[in-house]
C-alpha cells in the first residue's frame, strides 16, 4: 500500500535536488480525517497560508489541496471514518544556493496513512508527560507555523521514547513551558485556562486555535500568557491539544500529579459538542 | 551531467519518506575541492562528527566519506583542480512520527559541482554586504553545527538576490551580528581581531575555525565576542569567512564604508602561507 501521492499518482521518491531536502525549505499539515472529512480543514489552509506568505512560497489553491488529500485517501485505502493525512509542500527544485525567488511554485506531496485512536482509559484518567531536556530556540522567525525544520522537535520525541510518558513538554531558555513535541499543552488555576504564546517558538496548533475560539465563545476566561516551570506545582489542572487526539487530560509530570479537574471535563465536553469526538467522555 | 551520488550511483531521487525532507533530520558539509584534495577535511568531519554525536546519527568512517566525495568529483567529470561537493547525511527511513532511535544508520548522498573563483576585484578591494532582516533565534539546540534545517539562510539569503550585496548579514534579536548568510564574519577594532560565539546561533565555520587557529598561532589577538549594530560605526576593518572564497574584505554595508587595511592583509597573506591559495594578494 502506497502512502504518498503527487497529482494523483503513486510516489515513492522525490528529486535530490528538492528543497525540501536541501534545506527543509518547506511546509506541512497533519491532518484528521474523520468520518470522510478533512477536520478543521479552514485552520490547516490559515496556518498554510501564513507559512506560504512567511516563506515565499505560492500557495495552491484550497479546493487543489483538499482534492489532494481526498485522492490519497482513496488511493491509499485507509478507512475515511478515522485516518490522517499529511500534506507537505516543499519550495520545489532550484541552482544550488540558500537563496531562491519569492514567489516559488511548490512541489506538493499527499500523503494518507491509518490510525487507531487513543484508548478511552487515556481520555478517562489523563496520560503521562514528561519534561524534555532539549529546549526551543527563542526568537525564531518561524515562530507559529509548521516548517520542515523540525530537528527540536525529533530530539525532543526520541527522549521520551523510551520513558513511559504519552508526551514531551518543551521548554525555551527562561524555563517557560511552551508545548508538546507533538501537542500544545494548557494550564488550569484560579478558574483560568492559559496556554503558551507561540510567537517566539512552539508552534500554533490548530486544536489549541479551535479550542481557544470555543472557549472565549463560551467566555471561559482563556489566556495566553507563559507557565514556567517553578509555577508547574502550583498549576491545578493540566490537558494538551492536537489535531488527531484533541483534548487530552495530563495526570502526572515527574513527580507532580493532577486527577482529571472540572475545567477539563468541561474544555472536553464543550469541544466534544464543537464537532471534536474523541473528547465525548 | 549528474551531480549526486549513493554508493558510487548516480542517483536523481530520493524515497519520499526519508527523514531530511520530512523533518530536515540531517547535517550537511560543504567542501572545496582544490588541486584535487578535499581542503580542510578533518575540521569538516570533526563538525560532521559533532552534529551527528548532538542528533545522534551513526557517523560513517572518515575513509567512506573521503572515498565517496572523491568518487563523486571523479564520475560527474568536474574539475578536480577547482570544484564544489557536498556531503548530506540524513537519518534515513522510519515510520511517521518526531522520535527516532539515537543510534540511526544515515542515508549519505555525495554531490559535485563545477565552481569559478571569485574575481582577484573581490579579494584587493573587498565586496559589499546587506543588513538582512530576517533574525537569528536564540539559544539553538543546533547552534554551531551545520543540520539540514536552514530555513533562516533561506530567507536571509534570498533577502539580498536582488541586492548589489555580495553577502548579507544575519543579527540575533539583540542586535548582535553572527555571520553571514554562508559565512562567518571577523571585525577588527583597536588591533583586536573578533568574531561572534556560536554557541547560542549561527554556524561554527571551518573556514572560521582555520583562521582562527592560524591567527592565533601567530599570536593576534583573536576573540569570540559580540559586534551589535551600534558598534558597527567603530569598526575598523571587516572580513568575511568562507570555506570556498577562504578570506574575504568587507568595503561597505549600508552607508558604512571601510577601506581593505592592514590587518585583514595580514591575515590573508598569513592564510595563504596556511593553504588557501585564493587569499595570495
Amino acid at each position: 500500500m502506497n502512502s504518498w501521492y503527487v497529482n494523483g499518482e503513486a510516489v515513492e521518491h522525490l528529486a535530490v535536488d528538492d528543497r525540501g531536502l536541501q534545506y527543509g525549505d518547506g511546509l506541512f499539515e497533519t491532518i484528521a480525517i474523520r468520518n470522510g472529512e478533512a477536520r478543521l480543514w479552514s485552520k490547516h489552509m490559515e496556518r498554510l497560508n501564513k507559512g506560504c506568505e512567511l516563506l515565499g512560497i505560492v500557495m495552491p489553491t484550497e479546493s487543489d489541496l483538499h482534492a489532494g488529500v481526498m485522492q490519497a485517501v482513496t488511493a491509499s485505502g485507509v478507512l475515511p471514518a478515522y485516518a490522517v493525512t499529511k500534506i507537505i509542500l516543499t519550495a520545489g527544485t532550484s541552482l544550488r544556493g540558500y537563496g531562491r525567488q519569492r514567489d516559488q511554485l511548490p512541489f506538493v506531496l499527499f500523503g494518507a496513512f491509518a490510525a487507531t485512536p487513543p484508548p478511552a482509559v487515556s481520555y478517562q484518567n489523563g496520560i503521562e508527560v514528561a519534561l524534555c531536556e532539549t529546549r526551543l530556540a527563542s526568537n525564531s522567525a518561524f515562530a507559529g507555523i509548521k516548517t520542515l525544520n523540525r530537528l527540536e522537535q525529533v530530539l525532543a520525541r526520541s527522549e521520551i521514547m523510551a520513558t513511559d510518558a504519552y508526551e514531551g513538554l518543551t521548554m525555551d531558555a527562561d524555563d517557560n513551558i511552551i508545548c508538546g513535541t507533538m501537542s500544545n499543552v494548557f494550564f488550569v488555576q484560579n478558574k483560568t485556562i492559559s496556554t503558551a504564546p507561540v510567537d517566539r517558538s512552539g508552534v500554533s496548533g490548530v486544536m489549541r486555535r479551535h479550542a481557544i475560539d470555543v472557549l472565549r465563545k463560551q467566555e471561559l476566561d482563556t489566556r495566553l500568557q507563559y507557565t514556567d516551570l517553578p509555577s508547574l506545582g502550583d498549576v491545578e489542572e493540566v490537558f494538551l491539544s492536537n489535531s488527531q487526539f484533541g483534548v487530552m487530560p495530563v495526570n502526572r509530570c515527574g513527580e507532580r500529579t493532577w486527577s482529571v479537574g472540572p475545567v477539563t471535563r468541561k474544555v472536553m465536553s464543550l469541544l466534544a459538542e464543537a464537532g471534536i469526538d474523541e473528547c465525548r467522555l
